[in-house]
């Protein structure tokens, strides 16, 4: 149910922040929040973002925020370009949700899942007072354009059209009998997630052959829940991003070889190297 | 003061999310939450209990959420089984509070500490859309149920009833002139928070014998507060659990030996080792 | 816009929360402030200040509570003396904010900043039932006070006058074409946050001669944002706290050397010890 796109509004939308903050930077944003927008209407998603991975950072970012109602104001600051070059900017998508931050990727595929997108530079307000140092965007400039637009202003009175930066994450192919994708995020249980969609492993599979991070490839039992892996055991399960998940259950499968985001994966299902599943210390 | 049990309420109630998710799975909780309640209702109380420990996260769990309003939904997930046999279960209690997450024990100290609880299997809602994995009830099933609770449904209309399981944490037993118990959480300053209520030590003792990690018995100095230990010196405090607590004054206690989650320790207060307070690098 | 300073007000006011805490414990002070303020009035900023290090917390609450709305409660609890000798207080400063906490000088920069600073020792309300350890403040004692205060109790009504203990965080020396100071925070991403204001740097400065953790002088670049410095390197930026910070672009500049907060640095400028920028390993 979107609402109006622009345009004075009874009520202030939801702002959400994210970013690789810290708390103690993330708090100054939040004083900018507080002085203008009711009690209740900031939400913090997460300060920890990996620090300086853009693509991590986007791909985290879609997955935390595209569920917020619509309208909602997403602000997130991974920017180690603060100051520079890249643009400040506001993006509106189909539902009136406002993503704001900077121009480089990190809001591209949250804007591209929330569809119809159109983006705006941030100008500068001149009457915003003395600046203390000029490597906090976050507070001095993305906290007071959210706050405005929560408000109801429109995208057009805070800056001039701008051609965003897209962000192409890493695609996954299809290959015979399996596919080639990559991990593109390590949560803090040490579970390994890829993009390669769970929906594309055939409905009946009972093992997957997963080659990584330099060794063989490995027959590890596809089980629809975490519980269903033998304990402690390697497994691969449907992950609640919609991706294929490696994990090890109440254990860590990053701990198997140099685990890194970023990092090749190859799945297959034509016929599992193995019908063995993985033991419970490989 | 408890509100009416069931039924349409008009202010929603607060809903308070603990979990081992970390930030950016809590997130799409919170989503889900802030399409149904008005701003402010939702309290993070913390992401990071430990992973597959349910004991030591129900003895959290107790201590965080037991004090909050009468009628306050408290949402709990830590959940090595997700999706697969334990139950998803609500349990309303004397004051109107409802527990909503998994049927593994993490919500029963809870629930024994607020009495009288009834629980409910939650049932899935056919209308809840498109699913994209089955891993994470947190988001698809246990958020929109406590959104629904907040709102004022009766847990009869999310369920059936259901016998739930209960947890037993794991008990002190008095001895002869001391106690036996054992570690039951280290907090982040290292202090090791132990199941023995404080208020079992007799009035006016001044040391007690502590006895953990394979070592000897020590004399300790009890203390009523960490400022009244010597600088860096070992003692016992009555923690704000209400239990006794192995601190190091400005340091850290769990360095003192191989100290864990579940470890067995004696106190003894009827004659302690030694007069001696136990010295700086004891 | 200062609020009037005490008596009823209809809008409680904003309570922050910083501390040492950790989650757990503090979820306990939000659910005491939850039974009285209204949903959204209560906003952490972080509960992982540096425990006992009370210059470095108080350094960081200035920083993050200085620019919230005239009339906001900011509680703070870094308090390794807690229990003991040390006065709980409240602070009212010139804007009408209220600041908690033990009167161990953390609170003490931050009433500087906002001026006009007048102290009350809170004394304990007698029916606030029974008390299960002495060792929280933060629950028992600090956020009933501060739900009061955002109430609109006058402090008058808390306590009776007190003087409070003032705290110098380390202060810069101007030196003949240089300055001499400290380190004070060092942030997640390893930047050092030095005491000199980034004001004091000549304008058209392109290097600083930098000297810390024992080691030689280096000439730095002194950049207006990250992305100026070259990938990797080592350099000078203002900070968002508007002090001069050693950075190393898109890596930890704690990684050189022992850095720590309180270790001496020394910035010159007159003439940098070479105009060759640091190397990438610097």
């Amino acid at each position: 149910m979107p609402r109006p796109r622009s345009g004075a509004r009874r009520t202030p939308a939801l702002v959400t922040l994210s970013s690789d903050l810290g708390a103690a930077y993330a708090a100054q944003m939040k004083a900018v929040l507080a002085r203008t927008l009711p009690p209740g209407h900031v939400i913090d998603l997460t300060h920890e973002l990996p620090a300086h991975r853009i693509g991590e950072a986007a791909f985290l970012l879609r997955a935390m925020a595209r569920a917020f109602p619509a309208g909602t104001v997403h602000v997130a600051v991974v920017d180690p370009g603060v100051g520079g070059r890249r643009a400040p900017i506001v993006i509106r998508c189909r539902d009136g949700s406002r993503l704001v931050g900077p121009d480089n990727g990190v809001l591209a595929p949250l804007a591209e899942a929330l569809g119809d997108a159109r983006a705006w530079r941030i100008e500068p307000v001149v009457d915003s007072g003395p600046r203390v140092g000029s490597t906090f965007d976050g507070r001095d400039l993305f906290a007071p354009t959210a706050a405005r637009l929560a408000l109801g202003a429109p995208p057009g009175a805070i800056g001039r059209p701008h051609r965003f930066h897209h962000l192409r994450l890493p695609q996954p192919e299809r290959r015979p009998g399996g596919a080639r994708g990559e991990i593109v995020h390590i949560d803090r249980f040490g579970n390994l997630i890829t993009n390669v969609p769970s929906d594309w492993i055939p409905v009946g599979s009972t093992h997957l052959s997963v080659r990584w991070a330099g060794r063989r490839a490995r027959a590890l039992p596809w089980a629809s829940t975490y519980e269903r892996l033998p304990r402690h055991a390697l497994g691969a399960v449907p992950s609640s991003f919609g991706l294929v998940e490696i994990a090890r259950r109440e254990g860590r499968a990053s701990s198997v070889g140099p685990s890194r985001v970023g990092m090749p994966i190859q799945l297959g299902w034509a016929r599992a190297v193995s019908s063995r599943p993985a033991s419970v210390r490989a």
